[in-house]
């Protein structure tokens, strides 16, 4: 099999996340409750691994990492944690369901006014438009990294340094750059960075990370057992307690940790540029095809690792369908929980294939990817035109 | 090492776990997401292990069996979904902080009324209290199933008979309980049952699920992706998907398939009698020390694999600081996120020191724990006598 789906996640893991959690499996107790070895060891690594990511990611402290089952938890738990009601949030036409949903849900319950930025034809967002929706009650612009569809990544440094000087709170959506591109809280001027683990971080599935800057305060959303303060009927009130309750996943802690190591020692620049230079490959092998339909944004060079088309009419599905069954390459077809941005592309009843690639595709992979959709092309586009 | 803290985690797994979940990380696209070889692998995996967790704790439906990362997320998705304001809950002094803060905070918010059944010195409530306590605005009862501190087991048939005939949900946390006793919902009458994956189920860590009854209307918690319906803008009605979103964690829930199959194949029976045999022994062991208090009611059989104790005024953190440094046991100690149970059995500020036992340990290593605590008896309480 081929694997062109790296964008839902990276089946290809580095060995070392492996025996990470296999080592995990066999040590680990659970962390922050138990006074024998293996609760302690499981302590230790969960608060190097906070050490890890705030370092990886610039947060200001570790302590205000939070460990989550995902990004879409991550998104939750400040979403529904930040606001008052009556704030005003900025969102994007970009985003996935797990920022939508979220938002369009306290919208709903009348907690917030929500105003949704709207995307050009190229899947881009502007930065004046941002600007012109700007409130006296805007408390926060929450906004993906980059298109989950298109791949198109959004100017976070520029967006950032509007709110900052707004005195608005940014709260990122990472899942399709973490561990792509390099980022950096403190030079974007980003509060909350929402994270997964089993993307670009080349994590276990059940992990991600929410990462606060100093100072932001969030309710707590699940509430339970944190192995201190027992006899407080509240959650306590310190980081990162206050927002994780319950066993952590220590054994999927110990593989994301062994993950951004690999990205840490490959370097993230040399990890980025394969990407691109896949993504680019591929982009040149097909843009050509007749009636093909590409999405995004690609006169530029900084994209997230992701091409998403269509063959003439015919249903994304037949064609991923065709391409996993015929070719052994496997990617996505029909929506990608990103419904407003398929709107703007007009791909609301075909949905898009996605080809999207990481650190362990090939030039080979992708000439056989070229190759096998110039051959569907070929088949289905004519036959569609008899 | 001897751990003896399988009441927080179990550390020792089936070999079967760590092999599945290597497996998992192999082979794992994202389920319910793509069309390649990958994904549909997950989604069937995903599928099969619905319906081997429906079977095991004989579960209405397969698709009313809703993935978390542990019982904490299970037990805040039910808590914050199921009640309207003005519902009465019944809950116990038994009950570990993963029910008592999110009832906590819907008191305070003035969502529900709570009432709390007393626990007796022995850490026993009484059905009779329980029935007391029912109005006609009672919605539902939610109880463990047996105390993470004393072990002790809680009536669920008859609350569940008593609920039933009142037409009040039953909801259960299994957290201590799930894969060391047999748990069978139609049975015992229970509507929501909130299992944890990495204790008496040997799964990995960030694993857990919530069973429902059929016809149990739980509003969604976590809203985002969910791989269908992606242009409603809120979560799908149907379950499971109203109650996931994001990306399930796949390589977790492939180990705790593992872990129940584990279960099964030994035979919950004959799981349940060695760890009875193990406590029974530890507690013979143990009990005629000096000045040695014993948590919980050991005049009945069926318990959870848990003795709880201190050695007379001795902090239960220096009797487990011990039993780590001098003989290598692992315990817990100090609170164990049951603050209510802690105050019924005067050990707020002393604590407890819990063993644990589960099917991997042995008599052998029993009779060591029974030797060390001797040994410190003699010398602390000795001591403290001077």
């Amino acid at each position: 099999m081929i694997y062109l789906d790296n964008a839902a996640t990276t089946m290809q893991k580095p060995r070392g996340v492996i025996e990470a959690v296999v080592q995990a499996m066999k040590t680990a107790g659970n962390a922050a409750r138990g006074m024998g070895e293996a609760a302690l060891w499981s302590s230790r690594l969960i608060f190097e691994v906070r050490v890890q990511v705030a370092t990886f990611f610039n947060v200001s402290r570790p302590d205000h990492v939070i460990f989550t089952s995902n990004a879409t938890e991550a998104l939750n738990i400040v979403l529904n944690g930040l606001f008052i009601r009556g704030d005003h949030v900025i969102t994007t036409d970009l985003e996935h369901n797990a920022v939508l949903r979220p938002l369009y849900r306290l919208q709903e319950r009348g907690d917030i006014m929500l105003s949704i930025v709207p995307a050009d034809s190229c899947g881009n967002i502007h930065l004046d438009v941002v600007e012109s929706l700007i409130r006296s009650s805007t408390r926060a612009i929450v906004i993906t990294h980059a298109s989950n569809l298109t791949g198109n990544v959004v100017d976070v440094r520029r967006i950032g340094q509007l709110a900052r000087a707004r005195d608005i709170l940014f709260v990122v959506d990472a899942a399709q750059t973490a561990g792509s591109m390099p980022i950096d809280m403190e030079n974007l001027h980003i509060d909350v960075l929402c994270v997964t683990g089993h993307k670009g971080l080349f994590g276990p599935q059940g992990t991600g990370c929410l990462c606060l800057r100093e100072g932001i305060d969030i309710r707590p959303f699940k509430v339970g057992g944190t192995g201190v303060q027992s006899f407080s009927k509240t959650q306590p009130q310190t980081y990162p307690e206050r927002l994780e309750a319950g066993t952590l996943n220590t054994h999927g802690i110990a593989g994301l940790a062994a993950g951004i190591s690999f990205v840490q020692s490959t370097g993230i620049e040399k990890i980025h540029r394969h990407e691109m230079s896949l993504t680019r490959r591929f982009y040149d092998g097909v843009v050509s095809l007749p009636d093909i339909q590409i999405y995004g944004d690609f006169s530029v060079d900084d994209r997230a690792p992701i091409v998403a088309l269509n063959l003439g009419k015919i249903d994304s599905a037949i064609v991923a369908d065709i391409l996993s069954t015929t070719y052994g390459i496997a990617t996505r077809a029909g929506a990608h929980c990103a419904p407003r941005m398929h709107e703007v592309l007009g791909t609301v009843s075909q949905g898009a294939v996605r080809f999207s690639f990481s650190w362990f595709n090939t030039e080979d992979e992708v000439d056989r990817a070229i190759e096998a959709l110039r051959d569907i092309s070929q088949h289905l586009v004519s036959n569609a035109h008899d």
